[in-house]
């Protein structure tokens, strides 16, 4: 299979990148290095089937260039910068629903005709049920970031129902593991390395959230496109478990052997557009025979060793 | 009030710019004159209280400075071409998604904090449950019209919790009555005027669909606004009955005295993304005390009344 992976330099392009090459797959990699990091395509750049393509989504003319005999989309390319999106509005708009249509267009020009696209649990915004289904009742947006997904996917099944094209739509909880780049793990790492005896905590710490490693997102991915056919396939990704942010902090802690002092900034929120509780009903993907394989802890552990180890290479 | 009302000189923006006048507020009327009629202005022109701007959602400074001072905005301008989506699928996301980002950008730069939106029952896609709530199941999109609205909603919504905005959304079933350019009632008036004899109709004339009378949406927006105060106010309009398209057709039939034959495309669907059956649950809107004042025949026989009447006139 020729498979064009947007956002290829990026945590879950990247890995995923491998995992196609390592399945014999030929991969165009498309990313505009803005959050993209070239190391973590360094095994892929030395594999023949690997073409690596440095652009913008929105630069048209490039794009469907790029994409001729593909077969399969992985559209992983976005603004992923949750928290701050009411400090640059246009952002999400742009990365996310523009340029989604423009992979969408180009797909069209090029007569591909599957994609799969990473959507985000943030387009429940903040659910009334728990675990939140899929088919959960309509929900009302609370962030720019849910916003411009819940519109991406909108325009892929629009463009299924239109233009015969086959979807796998993923609505994330936070992924963790290896080449993970930002979120709270990150934040808290970041800080410990300053200050190890202190932490500041976004929110009460009592926000709950589920979490999921890379590895077992990819594995779901995977079978989904392999198991699933309906013309718009819908599907969470995620665990049956969650965790406290304090717990999290906890096991934090452990991995680096600190105990911090914690200073809280308070509210039910870490910020504007956070929700409180996040737990998705994950029984469609399971019913495929999917089980993630790595617990929040095993997951959170793997993603501190790795940003650890990352950051000590990367400012040796 | 100072209101702010985009697509001014459109069916429905302009019968609110009119009511919204005989209620004694200052209105700024916005359009770009690409689907909107000078001549349903001509009342409001003769008002010191209105004022008009001829110019394109999307020319960003010019909107800025036309809010200047506005307490609320009336959002209706839109592509509202439902049915040739496919043709020209950059103009939904432009007119419809864009622009509505542009509204909410430039109302953010003007403190202006309230927004009422015309969005549609489309966003529904092809629902399950009817009558339709609207809390009915997380929809998979079966249009670029539907997605487009929906992706506008989504906009609003992430504005309202963001940046303090309030919003009033209703989604509208088709709606009818004076000034009405488009639809299947203009459709068919106008094919009995080429060729009396004969009509052809998309779908098999089994399609049921609900509709209103624009005075009955006007009354339930301003209700709205009136009793509703929450963040974001979500509201179906539509009536609580429904009728088939070929019900449609006899009563049309009946008030030009014209007993056409039938041809009939076929299918379900009158055409791609088209909803076999729409019906929505006005419970929540009801609830604050409105009813439509005319019954969808009497809607109907209003609209080919009009129609009629206008093609009279415009060719005179």
């Amino acid at each position: 299979m020729r498979v064009f992976v947007t956002g290829a330099a990026g945590f879950i392009g990247s890995n995923m990148v491998d995992r196609l090459l390592s399945l014999g797959h030929s991969v165009i990699g498309f990313d505009n290095m803005s959050t993209g990091q070239q190391r973590f395509l360094k095994q892929a750049m030395n594999r023949k089937e690997f073409t690596f393509v440095q652009a913008d989504l929105l630069e048209r003319a490039t794009l469907v260039h790029a994409l001729d005999g593909v077969d399969f989309v992985f559209h992983f390319a976005a603004n992923a910068d949750v928290r701050f999106g009411t400090q640059h509005p246009r952002r999400d708009l742009e990365q996310n629903t523009i340029a989604t249509w423009n992979v969408l267009e180009s797909m069209r020009e090029q007569k591909c005709k599957r994609i799969v696209f990473s959507s985000t649990g943030s387009v429940y915004g903040e659910p009334t049920t728990f675990p939140t289904p899929e088919t959960c009742p309509f929900p009302v947006q609370t962030s720019l970031y849910g916003a411009s997904k819940m519109a991406a996917e909108g325009l892929i099944q629009a463009y299924c129902e239109g233009f015969d094209i086959q979807s796998y739509i993923f609505r994330f909880v936070s992924i963790l593991g290896e080449r993970y780049t930002h979120g709270h793990v990150f934040d808290f790492y970041r800080q410990l390395a300053e200050h190890p005896d202190h932490l500041y905590v976004l929110g009460d710490g009592h926000q709950q959230k589920s979490y999921l490693y890379v590895q077992d997102c990819i594995d779901a991915i995977l079978l989904a496109i392999e198991k699933a056919d309906c013309k718009v396939n819908m599907f969470n990704l995620g665990t049956d478990e969650y965790c406290e942010v304090n717990q999290s902090i906890a096991w934090i802690g452990e991995y680096l052997g600190l105990t911090p002092k914690l200073t809280y900034a308070g509210g039910e929120r870490g910020w504007i557009g956070d929700s409180p509780f996040i737990l998705l009903d994950c029984s469609r993907i399971r019913a495929l025979g999917w089980r993630p394989k790595l617990t929040i802890k095993e997951a959170i552990m793997a993603t501190i060793k790795f940003v650890k180890e990352d950051a000590a290479e990367t400012t040796s």
